[in-house]
């Protein structure tokens, strides 16, 4: 078990706070996040390398914030370069905290149904492991929310971590994150 | 990140194989074993705390081998012994393999229904990780079959990594492990 063997690549799905919204990372991911580092990374930085993947959904309507029916397709075009601007600074968090430490990664960002990207994601990268943060639903909530972890687990063509959040870390209404 | 912390302690539920019988580990939990050796542990001996549990299940009819309706007191007797060394003979796999990577380890069995005592045990015991095996079933063969593994991602309250059996490690019956 020489750690001259190639490092084990972890690729971890990440995605914005639904409080704070971008580039804050939510409270699931960077719960995630730290829990790898102190628990499978510990010391040993040279030994894994991250891969960080952020699905960016694309608004069914094409406006969160604009209430407007005349749309011109100059508004779709700030619109995808904004999500794209936000969907960078959400990776800078993570690629700054990994320089910090000393452990190699990589980022990128894709859009579409992250359950559906994700396994796609992990399909065409091969990922020794995918770390997924999970806001940790009652079954009851879960019926309504549907869950990307739960889904990973079952489709990833590779072995999956799924990371509850705390129940302290949890805000007053479950669904944000 | 200093690795003077606490090693990471990592729950391993592991099951007898279905196709030779005890003692020999399953395909899938002695896939789930390397697996996490390679990726997680890697060099990194001294980080981690391996804790084994085997769950027995009791026969529904108390009989697997002996085709017998004459049974005494001390046929159970005698049977609940042998199960008791084969649970121990199956430990003894894993024991060794961590005694000779020089990693900590402990193991005990349990008897019951696997699902449930994990998730009670992992309670008890508070790991940092579960780690189980599975057979990796289509969505057809698992109503039949049910996961433990499954269950587990969903009731235990710590982190889940679920690690499938490898198409190519797999019986021709699906089912057997």
């Amino acid at each position: 078990m020489a750690d001259s063997s190639a490092p084990t690549r972890v690729m971890m799905a990440v995605n914005e706070s639904s409080l704070k919204g971008y580039p804050h990372p939510s409270i699931s991911c960077r719960a995630a996040f730290d829990w790898m580092l102190s628990k499978l990374v510990r010391s040993n930085t040279d030994g894994f390398h991250l891969l960080f993947l952020h699905v960016q959904v694309p608004d069914e309507d094409g406006f969160d914030d604009v209430d407007s029916i005349y749309a011109s397709p100059t508004d779709f075009q700030s619109m995808k370069q904004r999500d794209k601007i936000r969907g960078i600074h959400l990776l800078e968090y993570f690629v700054n905290q990994c320089h910090q430490l000393g452990i190699k990664c990589e980022a990128w960002t894709k859009q579409g149904d992250p359950k559906e990207v994700i396994c796609h994601e992990v399909k065409r990268v091969q990922p020794d492991l995918l770390v997924v943060g999970s806001r940790g639903l009652g079954p009851f909530q879960r019926v309504f929310v549907g869950t990307v972890s739960e889904f990973c687990v079952k489709h990833a063509e590779c072995p999956v971590i799924t990371i509850k959040r705390k129940a302290n870390e949890a805000p007053r209404d479950p669904i944000d994150d």
